[in-house]
């Protein structure tokens, strides 16, 4: 399979250059690493043996097999009846014998390319590689200066804006925030309207019925200016399903898997199993039901069309058992998304997990649960990391000022998957010897020939000593990520966009308003 | 060898019941973990091949052998010259050809017991366990009620009680803030007399000459209550020392070295490497830098006494280029820190790292400087992680809050480094069937019986809904740690110890400050 990105910049272009690949140029004003996409160099880190994890399997086939789900949807009753499963006759409840599981495995892709309309922000999904989405589907947006507020179509757009002006932010997945005051029967076509002439990168469209999942697949289109069968041919477009833990497949989630497969396009499956809530209290039992959930929709997927893209999500958490609130971030987090990287590889499925925190403000508990996150995701082998810039307060608030934050932790991480060189100019043997005992690095040849890039150049950390940092008012990180994302704002210019492209986009999404939209009766 | 600690209680004792072994009570009026060591049962992370290991390794031994150290001990030079080492007649210089390095390695071992004067105390010191110090060596204290202020005893005794009362601190790693207001001739024999009374735990004595570090052995000998020769057969005491990079080790680290290594005490060579200051632009070569001055100090250990216990210590990080300022956490630290873990174990010595930040206040970037840290650390396979707990502002200041937040972080670390169990029970079958299709598992059998140890209790996150968190006056972390503190010092109570102990030692230290204590020239 064809690779892309291969790693054409590797560290040169940091500062002040940022972004002038790619054909849309993003802010220069803010200083970030360019785009690119980074590959994970470290073997994943194991918390279950093998036999665990073949334990968890068989306890998921034991699941889909005795137990099974209810699956709200007469279509995919009815193909999974044609597969072989076990539908009951008078109520929803679907079971799966093993070898109709088993049949199915090994059929989705191991790695396959995601297409944006500009080709160089398609993206590497599976493998080693990281691809990093914002935050998405918040019901608050909230920022220093407004404080929390519900979601509206300014904030949406903003959020796009800075989607399109960070690097290192790859592909949407999802409205950032729900734009509240666009009639739900035709928010999806203005929102992915908006993706589509604000930014040049991957989006996704909502599971809610197969109308928004059509409607979703032709802007991608579009979008791309191909035609049909080439769509079908390229994955460009997807889309989350998070089953209703425990054991649930609604009707508008069928309909967008179905219809998502049938057109090849990505289906990424994640369960919505919190240990002590809608899953077991115990990570194995939790593990056992996102893995049971997460392989009925594959069955679904790849019975529908054996080969289509799908990607394991993992989204298992715990609560906190004296109030019942989700939290995030934590012990059980952590080791979570390395056994949900463990089961996805047994699959040879890309996989997908998150940058979550539960926190209410940009403080250290939100850095504290977002770095566990992302060390758990990352060393789990996370191929497609959702929520990666933005999400607070367990996903009921967009931050601008976290937004910001995010992408600062996500470029450190993607400089940490950056090798360390070893070779003789790298060891600096005639460095130390010039310098010797007792001197200095700062003036050597060795050094001047590189200090400017050597060392990743933090957006936001405050590395003044204190005195001049308390001269100064003794600002806190927030203070900065506010002036960041008002300054890529001031300084956003949207991507080029072929002139036909854009009005056979205004044209489709005006006929489908004049139709109505999509049925909100779900 | 025999190995202590081994997981008595497992998950049990979480709430309430913290700290009822080990014979010294602690507070039970903060919910935190019972103690004990935890083990890493991770596969460590590595960033280098094995090629680039013996590279770095091959260059370290190409810098002892063309460049050398300045050794500016007279001792020293001579034990080296007895060696074989090349010393120079007329300068402090000091050459080590690679068959003297050689022959000094695998002599250290490859994990030991650190002795407590509270046998439940005891540490475990190398292989896959973890222990974890509290910050050590900070010129200033600070804490949100006062501010930031120069160390003083009442600061220093504060911490040491904090120290005491969280489980997750396995041990001090030296003055947790220097007590300026104790003379420097006798500050070591207050305040490790300090440690013994106070505490129950490990201790630390600095290599400032060889006076203190002789006191410090003999107050470590009179707090255990063992003669001399069990001291010599029972590593009881540990030193950092901290050779001046580049290629510089001074007269009182020199002196410390020799005599903690001829009691068979515990010495933790760690380069003050900063990537672009004291060492190399480049990773490769500040880690090449580092394993030089670390080796060298390995010779000298094992030229005393063979078999002494070493602790190779990795500190390597980086400036920030464009005002020289240091800077910690940050993604170079991470991969000097997995890397330093592979050039420990390649030399089979026990592996020390640092929870460190340059954050001038406990806020997100404390938080995801100190997170990433643990990171680097611990997926590299730390064995002493120092500064585990109150380091802020590369270690200018100690900080109460801190001290808390890193407790909670230390301890969420220990529950992730604690194995998912998946056994029947765990995998919760018979919950999943008896709860079903769009049920819930609050109230299943199985959550019952396990909700209360089920998932690490946070000292310090909130996860109330936003709505409880406003009407609470949108507290962030630093006001709960600032509570969990308070709590802490007014609910400590001292360690049992021996009468006899106690008296010996005041009358040692009596005699030593009668004496003048130790010289202040150095």
């Amino acid at each position: 399979m064809r690779e892309l990105n291969e790693i054409p910049g590797g560290r040169r272009g940091r500062r002040g250059r940022a972004g002038r690949r790619g054909g849309a140029a993003v802010s220069d004003a803010v200083s970030q690493l360019p785009w690119r996409q980074p590959r994970n160099p470290y073997r994943p880190t194991t918390v279950l043996s093998e036999d665990a994890v073949e334990a968890i399997h068989g306890a998921s086939l034991c699941i889909l097999e005795e137990t099974g789900l209810d699956i709200l949807s007469d279509e995919a009753r009815s193909i999974l009846t044609d597969a072989g499963a076990d539908v009951s006759s008078g109520s929803a409840r679907v079971r799966f014998d093993r070898g109709l599981v088993e049949s199915v495995l090994g059929k989705a892709p191991e790695q396959f390319t995601l297409h944006a309309r500009n080709p160089e922000r398609s993206l590497n999904i599976g493998g080693t590689w990281l691809a990093c989405c914002a935050v998405a589907s918040a019901p608050n947006a909230a920022d220093l200066d407004n404080g929390r507020r519900p979601g509206n179509r300014t904030d949406f757009r903003n959020f796009v804006k800075l989607i399109q002006s960070l690097n290192i932010i790859h592909l949407s997945g999802g409205y950032t925030v729900e734009p509240l005051d666009i009639h739900p029967s035709v928010r999806h076509l203005e929102c992915l309207s908006d993706f589509v002439t604000m930014t040049d990168k991957v989006f996704h469209a909502y599971s809610l019925g197969r109308e928004r999942i059509r409607d979703g697949i032709e802007i991608a289109r579009i979008a791309r200016g191909i035609d049909e069968a080439t769509l079908d041919r390229e994955p460009s477009l997807l889309t989350i399903v998070n089953s209703n833990s425990p054991l649930m497949l609604d009707d508008p989630m069928c309909g967008g898997i179905i219809e998502m497969a049938r057109r090849n396009q990505v289906v990424v499956l994640t369960p919505f199993t919190l240990a002590g809530a809608m899953a077991p209290v115990t990570l194995a039992g939790a593990l056992a039901l996102q893995n049971a959930e997460t392989l009925a929709g594959l069955v679904l997927s790849q019975t529908v069309s054996p080969g289509a893209p799908f990607v394991y999500g993992g989204f298992t958490s715990n609560v906190d058992m004296k109030s019942g609130a989700p939290a995030f971030g934590t012990p059980e987090y952590m080791k979570a998304a390395l056994a949900g990287g463990q089961l996805a590889r047994r699959y040879r499925l890309p996989y997908r997990s998150s940058n979550v925190c539960a926190a209410n403000a940009v403080d250290a508990q939100a850095a504290y649960e977002s770095v566990f996150s992302l060390w758990g995701a990352v060393m789990g082998g996370v191929n497609l990391l959702k929520h990666g810039a933005g999400w607070m307060e367990g996903g009921l608030q967009a931050s601008f000022e976290k937004m910001v934050l995010d992408a600062d932790l996500l470029q450190m991480v993607s400089s940490f998957l950056e090798p360390i060189a070893v070779d003789e100019a790298a060891l600096a043997l005639d460095a130390i010897r010039e310098v010797g005992p007792g001197g200095h690095f700062f003036g050597a040849a060795h050094t001047m020939a590189r200090y400017e890039d050597a060392f990743y150049s933090p957006m936001l950390s405050d590395w003044r000593n204190y005195e001049a940092w308390c001269e100064d008012g003794s600002p806190d990180v927030r203070a900065k990520a506010n002036q960041v994302w008002k300054t890529l704002l001031r300084t956003y210019h949207a991507p080029p966009l072929d002139p036909a492209v854009r009005e056979e986009l205004a044209g489709f999404v005006a006929r489908r308003k004049e139709e109505g939209g999509a049925p909100t009766d779900f």
